[in-house]
């Protein structure tokens, strides 16, 4: 009843704050085209035992924060720019008057984390000095003397034509993909795009294979635009996931209402087995012990751009849910949302900005894993990053002051005891590690893997997920060989 | 008489700091193929203003600093990491007894830099996490949580057979390419030299042919081997050059004993000309008119590594000597040394450095030109960097907080005038731009430049210069063409 209770103000929130216009933003068909039917349409993931307050349902407005005790946003307030609905009118109407910059998938993505707040206190895309400060400190440096951790440029790219086309108009509008008016960006400033410097400085490599490279770099224009954005509506993906696309402020209301003295939070990107669960809740029994009455989890799946061989968004969502249910984590301590961000695979670099916009969200500990962020070389039989550098450079990061490092303890399956377990050094020979390479290969070839290593229900999911990806694929090649 | 005066207090402290031992360091022969002779054997540019009192000369000790209004130091004190002479034979002793490191001709230059403090708060080759944060933040966070800035890293590679040598010996022993003692690297860190992002984040590019990287980085070992660093003695060169190399600890004293109010830097690594010279000229006006009594400019050619077709160290000693002489600068307020640095032209993480060092030898401005420290890019017809970017990143550089930043107004040759101007953009016509490779050109091809463009004394070393060069290349192809 309670659950009910909490989606019924979920979706009263999203009514109050995501009005259905007819300008609304729609990205259903990218990275789907596998599974165009979302296997998910309710939020099982929000705690039973969540009761909304006075405190919470009273104040929830875009222009009163809530006191709470939770981090301060970087900058000090969070960014909010989804037009107000009084000005909508006008300013579609302005919009409509502005020399257009069509938008990709991903730009997309990247508005609305801009949007949202998750990138406090950026306020729009970099102009050329916040570009530079991202390219060489991994920070900006505000008006009065702080610094905030910036690692990750979020920069919109534009072709030669576009730019001509915009001429010296201070102010563009802002085009999605399927044409519909997205917003605007203000006080606008172009500069060169130099997409070597900005992939070597990014990656630390400029060997071809990146794949965020190849997916938006390559392929954009030769000159970037900055500018203060104003989005006309907030973005939504109706893909049957935007219930869990809760943005910062959505998700400090929440743990105010649970009333959270501490946010640790997990971001992933692969599904979730026994021994990361081991691990958030060994931290939650840690942050007990120090002290803390009511840490709360934020179990927070990347849900951008990410390369072909992940496991999509929706099936991870489903296998997420299934972990919960199985109760391998608590629903009642833990809150999971998708985290809108673009995947970059920039290891070291990226792991700030994933640490970063955590913080954003309220989160003041964050647990780092193993080469975070991390892939093979793309053309070298290696890691791209020393496996030890994210947590290290993470540690040390400048604008991440504040936030509480909790270094991954490594988990494998303890052969002995056969569950995932902490390794224990002193009987090595015990312990099998299962990577996440070996664990899609195990499901690709429905394979199972030792028992206890993930939830059978969890582990269903991503087997139906191969299988229709097999499926797919031989489909596919029966309709190239009758053609 | 004043200047005999100086030289005199200057070979004291020399005698005195620098003491001739035997096992001092010499290394002669680098970069000197075409010029073994120096053509310089005593410093003409040292003010005939200077008086050394007896607040300078009763301190100067390397224990005892004295008190002074210049900036401080980078971490707040001068690192000096020259063995004292009571405990020199006692380290020898230590240091032959260790694995041994050889150093390249390059590593020397950097334990020259490192051991006089220009990389202060640095005490040796960087360990890993200094290295990673000057990669990832160009900045080093102290343990007090103060920022200095840090932008290139200052690394000692070694190759796996040293690194089997030095086993799990805590200390190592560093020799000079000719086999002699230099120094002492303790409480040693082995890592692993990823040599493509250490490239790519300095660099912003992996394209082949960058300078420092084809001298320095390619050869170089698998690994780093950073440490606290030790110096038996001073490192000299016996190039008839070191009277040049004062140390930031003796900048310091010149400045304090001119009774320096404001310290304005200018680095460079080219000929001097009258555009220069105009520039830095007004650059003391504009100090005057700010209230301060008396600026003293730091003339500070580069003396270590550069490429092949920049004009050679020596040369442009001697040239910048005429241009003093002539009166184009004012010897009373300007103080030419070394900065006895290698050049990585890396554009715009460089100028970092370069500003910094300047720091620790007690500049407060720093003037910043045109595409600082910048070329052209190795394999694409344009520049390496944005000629603007330079300038943008060092004023917003993180931990130059306190050094001001004086942008580089535009030069060029003025034909209306016959003289070097400020550029004027109303009458644009009328200017002449004279970059460094048109001026080499002008000199190697025996053409004069532009009335009033340099000094014609200056002229004539650079002619000299290239006629020296022409002649070797005649007589090297000659002995080809022999044999």
């Amino acid at each position: 009843m309670s659950l009910s209770m909490k989606l019924h103000v979920t979706n009263h929130l999203n009514r109050k704050l995501y009005p259905q216009t007819s300008e609304r933003s729609s990205y259903t068909d990218y990275k789907t085209k596998i599974r165009t039917n979302p296997i998910y349409h309710r939020n099982p993931l929000i705690s039973k035992a969540y009761k909304p307050t006075m405190h919470v349902s009273s104040s929830f407005s875009s222009c009163c924060p809530v006191k709470s005790s939770l981090i301060d946003p970087d900058g000090g307030a969070l960014v909010d720019l989804v037009v107000p609905e009084s000005e909508r009118v006008k300013k579609i109407l302005e919009a409509e008057a502005l020399p257009k910059v069509r938008l990709t998938k991903i730009d997309i993505e990247w508005v609305l984390v801009i949007s949202e707040g998750w990138a406090s206190p950026l306020r729009g895309f970099m102009r050329e000095n916040e570009y530079l400060q991202s390219l060489h400190f991994s920070c900006l440096r505000m008006e009065d003397g702080s610094v905030v951790n910036m690692s990750l440029p979020i920069v919109l790219a534009i072709d030669d034509e576009t730019k001509e086309r915009i001429g010296s108009s201070p102010n563009v509008g802002l085009v999605g993909p399927n044409g519909d008016l997205v917003g605007i960006l203000q006080s606008i400033e172009i500069y060169k795009h130099n997409k070597e410097e900005r992939i070597a400085r990014t990656w630390g490599t400029t060997a071809p294979g990146l794949p965020y490279v190849e997916e938006v770099i390559t392929p954009a224009g030769n000159w970037l635009v900055g500018g203060d954005l104003e989005v006309l509506s907030p973005i939504k993906y109706n893909d049957g996931l935007d219930h869990y696309r809760l943005s910062p402020q959505q998700l400090r209301k929440e743990f105010d209402g649970r009333q959270a003295d501490a946010v640790f939070a997990f971001q992933l990107r692969n599904p979730v087995h026994n021994g990361h669960a081991l691990l958030m809740n060994d931290t939650r029994r840690r942050l007990l012990e120090m002290g803390y009455k009511n840490p709360i989890l934020l179990l927070h799946p990347l849900g951008g751009f990410t390369k072909a061989d992940d496991v999509p968004l929706d099936v991870r969502m489903e296998q997420h849910s299934k972990v919960l249910e199985d109760g391998v984590l608590d629903p009642e301590t833990t809150i999971v949302a998708i985290f809108p961000s673009p995947m970059h695979y920039a290891g070291p670099t990226e792991v700030q900005w994933h640490a970063k916009a955590r913080i954003n969200a309220g989160a003041n500990f964050y647990i780092v894993g193993r080469d975070p962020a991390g892939m093979g070389h793309p053309t070298e039989k290696r890691d791209l990053y020393d496996p030890d550098h994210g947590k290290r450079v993470l540690s040390m990061a400048l604008g991440l002051e504040k936030l509480n490092i909790l270094p991954f303890r490594v988990a494998a399956y303890d052969t002995v005891d056969k569950k995932m377990a902490f390794f224990d050094p002193s009987r090595a020979k015990d312990f099998l590690f299962i990577s996440g390479t070996k664990m899609r290969t195990y499901a690709r070839n429905g394979e199972n893997p030792p028992d206890g290593f993930m939830c059978p229900s969890g582990w269903k999911v991503l087997v139906k997920y191969y299988e229709s990806l097999q499926a797919e694929e031989a489909s596919l090649q029966q309709a190239v060989l009758t053609t």
